[in-house]
């Protein structure tokens, strides 16, 4: 039998999966920061095109991909699928693991599947620049790459900290064309402002959310792009499931449990949204969000209204939620660190429909050192969180001497994160859990929404 | 049309195509560095395990792959094969260009395909560990993915220039396993009589290989694996062209040119020889060997014998040179960067049969990042050299207003390549073009083999 189950480029899907239409109640509203009151279409032209905020609340259950969109994917797309057979070897276990592998796009992981289609429907709209933030870089040097595709130009605020620690990321944006802006920086008020009060500030998504914002809602050209979050892009992401449902049905399968790391919860969207919608057909799968123990949202966070940036200039919305100014810990090596998760995400698990785990980062890097060794590929950090989890799910099985699938995500590759694994090898990477007592303290600090 | 053109993994070649019956005329010997007379396998056999000496002499046109080789190949092959429909309307050209992609590999580059067969055949032999060296970091990082695969252990001496500006390459190797000795060491005698007069000395492909080759000689339970250069290394590379060949027949083409790096010439070799083979058909493919300016073997090197290696420890070959003390200038970015040249392809080369072209990096850069923005993939700075040599082919089509089918190999991604991007993107890359002198000097080292 094959290692990999590899779709033809026809197969690539024609449309994308939105769940709203199959969610476990209506949506919670959308807050504008300033009057406190749901957000309008009208609220949200500054920096969206319009195609994009209808994405954002379509009742539809499918959505066109459009042939262009279509054209990008075909780069990279199908992903493959694989059978980790040598990973079931090395653990003993009954279970088959399968993963679902985007590293293959050519900026190594998930993102460009939302930043291809945010790019085309932004220059369909007349725009001329995106707007965006970066953390560890992966979302950047996507939309950089979205924006080379279509002939946009791309700022990317990218936290100050990661320009040094992630210089080749930095470097991947310029090569697509990308202008780098390390921020907090002096090209917008929310940037000044920080530095007027701290100069030697290392930045942190929230903050570079804020000024990408300020920049999209200042300049008429210009638009904001999200890379996680946002139901559009998660829609945007199911491309993942979709095909990974194709894939397992021609191995004759279907899994057991899914699993996928999560951070905005975008990754965990795309690959769990297409089985969870099989649950009308009386399926049931277990899908499981495996998130930082450093950046707990979900297995510590509150179930809240709250700013989406530190600046408050981004909407408010109904998820769990750390605080809008958490600031991650210096020792954390992968993303997976915005303060809050996808509305959608955290309503599924307000809900009970799915389930979260967190897990300390030396435990990730344990089990992507043993699926490097069996598997061949590096896991980015990111991933190792759900690989973490398969191992857990595959070695429980072999314990209770259970046959079982497990699908989960190999988000990217982790080959521009070799210091985080240096660190890792040479034992002085640290485990930091995430105090309850600066959770409670922040719950003083979000939004006061009456609707 | 797809874009990409993907085989099944039961299309993986099950046989390696050998061009040794094919080649012009008997090859040279292969001299014994000691005695200057022909080696024979016995000399061989404290480095080699026998079954790659029989693949090295070996009349069979056709080599059966191993079963256990083609269970590993499966973890990325076969690879893909691209029309680049975006480059060539980027380039406005008539003509057809294809590229066979090896970037997917979990070490990122070709070198698997022959490090996954090597790793094999010694384990096979008894063998417990495998030393080698590296430059740039593909080879030694692709031989400790390939040890890790069958529980060899993998000793790597690295250029120790290469230590500080490849830091990440050093890390994979770890992650997988390996062992990483900057070179010149401590650890042998020919390490320790460069550092006794040249305490400061960053080394060079050439003493690596010496100290790589003395180590395997002096320990029974260790082998010598080199990762280009020789004719079981070519053999193995031969799956790239061999599914190259069943991708464009699909797509109802085959091409006029076909172009590859060339540095020791196995990944050049990979994807001409069985394009070679089609001669006796009568098929007239043209096929470049492209090589940087500050390496220019075939361009600017004899034909003669020479050492393999600085310390005069590897067999003698017959090659083009430019001698075996050659040091490549240290502002030259990519891998590329050894003395001499796969005795094969140099053969080729002399008898006419394959063209030869150098390039400036700064011109290879400028084609990568054309490439990179239109069809999104980051090539390492090796594989530009071919990229910029299918440009310049594509832009003669149109100038000719000719239609042409142009293949070439992009043997790897470039994402561990960014300081020499930075480099690129920045202005302060210098092109350096090796002196024809310093050639002139360098053959009066050469050895004096009389037959």
């Amino acid at each position: 039998m094959n290692t990999k189950i590899v779709l033809d480029e026809a197969q690539i899907p024609k449309q994308w999966y939105n769940i709203i239409p199959d969610m476990p109640g209506p949506l919670a509203p959308v807050v504008n920061p300033q009057t406190l009151q749901p957000v309008t279409p009208d609220d949200m032209l500054p920096i969206f095109p319009m195609s994009l905020i209808e994405q954002e609340m379509s009742p539809q259950r499918w959505i066109d991909i459009p042939d262009e969109v279509r054209e990008i994917y075909r780069l990279w797309r199908p992903a493959p699928l694989y059978r980790a057979r040598r990973l079931e070897q090395a653990l003993g276990t009954p279970a088959k693991i399968y993963y679902k592998y985007e590293g293959v796009s050519p900026a190594g992981s998930h993102k460009p599947n939302t930043a291809i289609p945010q790019a085309y429907y932004n220059k369909q709209a007349g725009i001329r620049r995106l707007a965006t933030e970066t953390g560890a870089g992966q979302w950047g040097s996507s939309l950089a790459l979205a924006c080379s595709m279509f002939g946009l130009e791309c700022t990317i605020y990218m936290v100050k900290v990661s320009c040094t620690q992630k210089p080749y990321r930095k470097s991947m944006m310029q090569l697509w064309g990308g202008t780098v802006i390390p921020s907090p920086s002096e090209f917008t008020n929310a940037g000044r402002t920080i530095l007027a009060h701290d100069p030697d500030n290392l930045g942190s998504l929230g903050i570079a959310i804020s000024e990408a914002v300020e920049d999209a809602a200042t300049h008429d050209d210009t638009n904001y792009a999200l890379g996680s979050v946002l139901n559009h892009v998660c829609l945007h992401q199911t491309v993942i499931g979709l095909e990974a449902k194709e894939q397992l049905a021609i191995a004759g399968d279907y899994p057991d449990v899914v699993i996928a790391c999560c951070g905005g919860g975008s990754n965990f969207a795309g690959l769990s949204f297409p089985f969870i919608a099989d649950r009308a057909a009386g399926k049931q799968v277990r899908c499981i969000a495996v998130e930082p123990a450093s950046c707990p949202t979900l297995t510590k966070g509150v179930y809240a209204f709250d700013y989406g940036d530190t600046a408050k200039l981004a909407p408010i919305a109904m998820m769990y939620t750390l605080g809008h100014d958490f600031m991650p810990p210096g020792i954390h090596a992968g993303g997976l660190r915005y303060h809050g998760d996808s509305p959608l995400v955290s309503q599924l698990y307000n809900a009970g429909v799915i389930e979260a785990k967190a897990y300390k980062q030396n435990a990730c890097f344990e089990g992507a050192i043993l699926f490097a060794r069996s598997e061949g590929i590096v896991p980015a950090p990111e991933s190792s969180h759900a690989l973490r989890c398969a191992i857990d799910e595959a070695v429980l099985a072999k314990e209770e001497g259970k046959e079982k699938t497990i699908l989960f995500g190999l988000s990217g590759h982790g080959q521009l994160d070799m210091g985080a694994y240096d660190a890792y090898l040479s034992g002085s990477l640290e485990d930091y859990e995430y105090p309850e007592a600066k959770i409670k303290e922040a719950l003083e600090r979000l939004p006061k929404v009456q609707l």
